[in-house]
């Protein structure tokens, strides 16, 4: 362990035979965790023999090292005095001058702290935040649907006061406004979830945890206030022990409130801007998403567990590990087993299984109409869609158990529209990691700062004191609903033109 | 009195703790009037210290100076030698090369109206007429619906005669058209609100003077003809007892046949453009409409009066002190105590309200449809969709009391399609302060000239010879229509697919 | 009349008082016809002092000067050589660069044509031909709108054989597509309206000839084969014994088969392209067809016949003289006390008045659905729309007369979906005019060539042989039907949601 | 035969009169064959005395050549060293800098493909492949329409298992998208149809055969595997001596299990970038599809078999000869007694052609719903359009033939979207080509590698294992089904508006 190494003889180890790292000044053998490394060993074979540390640090949370690797694996430090002085990656993107830190009392929404955010972040850091699958269809449908839902101001009311404070299963928060579980929050600034944490507790806004944060719950919540509000959200792991000693942890952190079990992504989408960002430092060609490597034959004949792809994106190495095996029969029953937390369902996307999910409380107490902010499924509804198919065709929903939404949302008219056709919050995602980017905590204030002020400005033109008294009389849908699903059974219509055929 | 000051003695009292300004060669001390301006005190401590001439004239009407300021806070005049000769700003658009002035015959639309004025105007006056709220959907939207309204023009009509004149309130004037009551005319041409009278006068229109006119009520009506139509517009003020002396002030106009109060702005949209201009000047960063510094438990804890935020945008400025708390039940009676005008609603979005309005007559004679130009509530419906509605669920309100529009007139086309629909009259704001910008009183003739007769020759095509012709039978608003509100029962079907809801 | 005058003494002869023009090397006085003359006294005095043969030749039949002056007004000729050496204007636009003659066999279709012919021709020809009302919108959603209707081909369907032959009124043609009456063809090209007459007799195409065409009507149809057809379009004159003139002069022509009565454009519209390019060559700024010399209550006080403006554009000097006062039931008669020919009505634009003409039978043997190329009356609706109109409301129309189209054709499929919802046949204008441009004589059989091969083609993957087997089966207008006028009827539902207002 | 010549002499005879060419080495006389070229004479005329294999090569089939001419026609060899250095001709499109082959595991989607493979083709080819009929309508259409429809994830599915494979007519494939029958692959690549049919044996996809393949049936079927499946594609010659021939010849390979015959494209369509490229290399003038040659009067006379146009597009070349005059009741018949194999329908566009072709199972075993890749006429449906047709007014022909579709396929949602709609798979024709153009076989493997990786994480996200479980509930039609076609009735209904026109 007092072993002192020259960068020269660590460089030597850079193959999958022999592959060193140095981390934080230490070096590492990591040869036998090549194979076991979420990420993929390509991704770990392509920073062998250097020092790895600038590439690892933002995205891994810390203490993630020691509990990977054993202690004979740290085979001593390195020699500062050898390492080769390092040239910084240049901002990628020509277009973009960093320019000094902007004021953020400048900017005046959440498109403007988007572009302050991705001139100051790194290209895989906005390749992450921004991408979503395929064309990105959902990803700008979800916004564009708040668009085309007009709303019905009334007048003469006295909108002197205007107070936007709501509960999310019984907690009382400041706004119904909250922050979506968005991983890897130190790509963006330093500050990471823990910052985060921070703006939400000036703004009394609740915040999701990501299972893929950057810093570890324990750091997240660590200065939060009393009556704060956070949920963690869970992948299941194929490995369901792992999945299982992440519970045990959550649930002995009183400031965690609720089990947010993902749904909409039990296989990664394509993010196929995710995918180009990754090897840009390296200068490697980029490698699809396509599983290329497994043999054709073997993904047709039902692989229970497909082999990793030799290098993926920074979304794709997150879901890797991930179950895909989840049921309603099954996983309920064994969260309970290991958790007496209330459960929130992220991902639903259909009234069917909106209705399925009220019929789980009070085991399941809310439900967050999601498509993963388009990065699961392109061209899959965006969460006003699934709140009309609610409305029309089991509106009882409501009635048993919370409704939230996440996705699209860019203007406190969206929040107000979300709200007026039933939902209890709204969460935001990319708008919080690009304040972060943006400034920091500060940045993330910013945002919520903006959203409640336009929130506020929107419901007393709409002359409405309380978030409950929103409802279908404050807004016009009638460009969206005409869109909603109709049924299979609309295409079944008895023949009209029986008459012709028969002729024919 | 008689005191004389340089130029250099003044500039040292630049603030908050001793702040002078120089205004029309003279000298004011205006420390104490800080926290009372109703534009907030950082505007003026801008300028402390410096002559506020070039700033203060377009946007203050003549006399408000010794209206607000004591004998004694004048603290005497500035040797004018010891003035800094200025630089006048050069115009902020690079594109931009003002090239003498415009033929105005030359200028065939409203559109060319405004990209001739655009040339010609400063920045801040573009971006306080240009602004509209949030993302300009509602000001874009107000127009666009128009266009998807089809004509149906008649033959065989003889249609030698047209005849645009018509009634307001049972007033005769020569056409439709209105001038709506916009703010801040003399940012645009010294000719100011006096100008466009005096265009209203040769072409027999009504006009509706602001209350945040750059002109005293008194100089605009001045040089007016017996026969000419006003109306003025109040906001109500938070302090009653202003409103009340202006009422006073107005009731002895005998120019002035009704008060339009405004209902459509109680609170201030959020116009960015109009925000980022504010202090283009001073080369001071630009600061957001979102309340930053009202800490945010008070904002979410119902203040009854929020503080003013520290800077504004001009729109937000002209709104600082307006009431919030108007209803139906207390603010009519209050204005019966204070005017026997007859009252126009200004502002009304629903169907609802119109029919609530039309339940006060005789005291409400008119209501005029408008979402302020889409510079209050962003996805606000326009006044098409409103006629629409009133047309479906309680046409009775045509019949009792009159119904104006405003919003997105620029051709007359859009004039003959909003009287088909049953409006007595359309009131066009933009479009005659850029007609003042392009060219003072000339060009708000020019534009009225224009919207004459581009009306008449519709008119003629139709087969139409008096305004009070025009009629359902002349439009297809099928593009328009299955975009109007329902009602919230129409998301309430009986299930479609409970069948398959049974199933699961 | 043997006098001979110098430039020089010519020259001095340039207002009001003394205007002389120099035409085809003659010396005309026409100071006491400067009030007559149709275009407005403006053109002329632009031209006074100097030789106006260049402008007043393409856009004036020969013989007209002789109809309009008197001998005495012709002074006598011009001494040649003291004429100054002209320099022929350049053409306007910058882009373009006239590359020498194009072969017409390798412009593939209709967009091309009018891409080739605008580099060819004068802007202010481009100008007259291009324009149309306000902004363009029915000018293109004519077309747009045969792009939203969908073909059905039917397959196994023998289309070894192909026939586009019809009839109009009972004439045969082989093709059913004609050129509508434009005009000012010589604007375009020499060849003029012969030339249009020489390529229709090749294609077995109908004509109809403009009352404005550049050349007489005799010199049209000088050269046509015996079974070439041909109408005559009547624009009714003021005064009426210029029209009975004309019907006399016509009613000897055995090639004109029918009158073709306009009834779409009692008024000019408002074609801004056109005016601009007006005073191109002077350099005079444009001026707008707003009457902005009628004093304003003159026009507003229903003056019977307004004076001319000032100035005009191509397109509304034509226009001048226009009678505006046509009707059902005085117009027809006197129609039928000057010529027994049979009368076609263009400009119909609803199914009331496409009933009102079925009425008319067998006086009206056709009617032309057309918006005037969305010439006359902005956002009026495209043929289309009035097609299925008639076909909802009143089928029982393409019984007694025929239903002819134009507006917005540009493909052989347009063709074919016009005659498939019930149209016996299709105009084209600016086609032929921009073929005369693109090639003249040979442009224009291009065109027909062009169009003739597309509608083949469609005919034959249609499954279809003859014209007369298209019908409603062989299209799928689902995404126009949606928009076709209802009726008033449909705004006037039982109110939806009274039960709401009841309770405010 | 021994006979070798000089360059020199076979340039000589460059006109057709006699008419020599130089091919792979030899020379040829082609005097008397170019009356019977298919692809017309000009295209040789502009060869004639040079070496014309560059030319000839990729669009010939190896062995067509001795097919057509007879042994006196070959006069003897070349003198290798007379030959003119050629110089390559450069890629035309300016903006292209070919730089190296592409590695195509860094290319992600098909639209990339497209992008690599438009960089290394000629010009001609990618006309040839990108072209459409008139302004590609139908040709966007096609995917738009698929863009249009969302899909309905479910959750809490177990999604471990994906398995992709299916049945064509009864025979195993692994995924169920297949290769249309595409033309003229080597002007792609070297590596032509049988590089495909390598492709597709990796992936276990079908292929179908064009009979314009520039390679023979046997030689592209000449490596596959004993499973390997394969279609031939029949366009019926208007000798059909000549289709009876090919017939028989496909009889006798046991990979080809069914024919395809070519309905949608009776006459060829109007593909005016194909027409435009034709002439590149020589820098001819464009020339028009337009039978520009053929008399007017002869092509209006029902003439039986046009005259070929003097020249033609890489399309209507192949198109010659094509038989028109195909019927129900003639051709199946005529099939039958040419061979046994099942017949497969390609090109039917509405659902009563769908339902006719179901009457004449089980000789007819599956249709292919296809607009000829947008390349026939022009605003014709896109599949989808006829399957949502067929499920309404014939849903029983999905249980008596299989339905498959092609046209406008880019993304696995694209597949799924069509299998949910009751196809039974989707072929792709121009992904293959632009594959092949980009990589050769690699590069077709690449486009059935992404798709099919595509495909599978959608089957996965909306919770279905196999293809056969996805049904209607898995997608949102409303968007397209509104503009289904409704049958002529809905445009005949009860005049609404009698009550109007009665008081005309």
């Amino acid at each position: 362990m007092a072993k002192v190494f020259d960068y020269s003889e660590v460089a030597k180890h850079n193959t999958a035979d022999s592959c060193w790292v140095i981390l934080y000044g230490k070096v590492y053998d990591v040869t036998s965790f090549l194979a076991e490394h979420p990420g993929g060993s390509k991704v770990i074979l392509q920073l062998a023999g250097t020092d790895a540390t600038e590439e690892y640090d933002p995205i891994h949370p810390p203490g993630i090292l020691e509990e990977n690797l054993s202690a004979e694996q740290m085979l001593g430090s390195i020699r500062q005095e050898t390492l080769p002085s390092t040239e910084k990656t240049p901002v990628e993107t020509g277009e973009v001058e960093p320019d000094g830190p902007v004021d953020l009392e400048t900017v005046l929404n959440i498109d403007e702290i988007e572009a302050v955010a991705t001139k100051q972040i790194s290209k895989k850091a906005w390749a992450y935040y921004y991408s979503a699958s395929d064309d990105l269809t959902s990803k700008s449908f979800n916004n564009a649907v708040y668009r085309k839902i007009l709303l019905r101001p009334r007048v003469f009311v006295d909108c002197t006061n205007c107070d936007t404070s709501t509960t999310f299963l019984g907690h009382k928060v400041k706004m119904p406004i909250y922050v979506s579980p968005a991983a890897m929050a130190r790509l963006a600034h330093a500050d990471g979830e823990h910052g985060i944490a921070q703006a939400c507790e000036k703004f009394g806004a609740m915040q999701l945890i990501s299972q893929n944060a950057s810093m570890t719950p324990e750091q997240i919540v660590a200065d939060a206030k009393e009556d704060q509000v956070f949920g963690w959200q869970l992948y299941v792991q194929n490995e369901r022990a792992k999945s299982e000693a992440m519970l045990e942890r959550i649930n002995k952190l009183f400031q965690v409130k609720f089990i947010c079990l993902t749904l909409d992504a039990p296989v990664p989408g394509k993010r196929e801007d995710d995918e180009r960002s990754k090897n840009i430092g390296s200068n490697l060609p980029v490698r699809a998403a396509v599983q290329e490597d497994a043999s054709v034959s073997k993904t047709t004949s039902n692989s229970k567990t497909p082999s990793p792809p030799k290098s993926m994106g920074v979304g794709q190495s997150l879901f890797w590990g991930t179950a895909a095996d989840l049921t309603w029969r099954t996983t309920l029953p064994w969260l309970a087993a290991h958790t007496s937390l209330p459960i929130v369902l992220k991902g639903i996307q259909t009234h069917e299984d909106a209705y399925l999910a009220s019929l789980h409380a009070p085991q399941v107490k809310a439900i967050i109409l999601s498509n993963h902010g388009g990065r699961a499924l392109d061209t899959a509804p965006p969460a006003v869609h699934t709140l009309l198919e609610i409305r029309r065709y089991c509106p009882e929903v409501f009635d048993k158990i919370e409704v939230w939404v996440d996705g699209g949302i860019k203007r406190g008219t969206d929040v107000v529209k979300a709200l007026a056709l039933g939902a209890r919050g709204v969460g935001v995602g990319r708008a919080a990691l690009f304040g972060l980017g943006a400034g920091g905590k500060e940045g993330v204030e910013r945002v919520l700062e903006i959203l409640k002020a336009e929130t506020e400005t929107c419901m007393r033109l709409l002359g409405v004191e309380k978030v409950d008294q929103l409802g279908l009389q404050h807004i016009n849908t009638r460009a969206v609903e005409r869109d909603i699903y109709d049924g299979p059974a609309a295409l079944e219509r008895p023949s009209l033109s029986s008459r012709i055929l028969a002729k024919l």
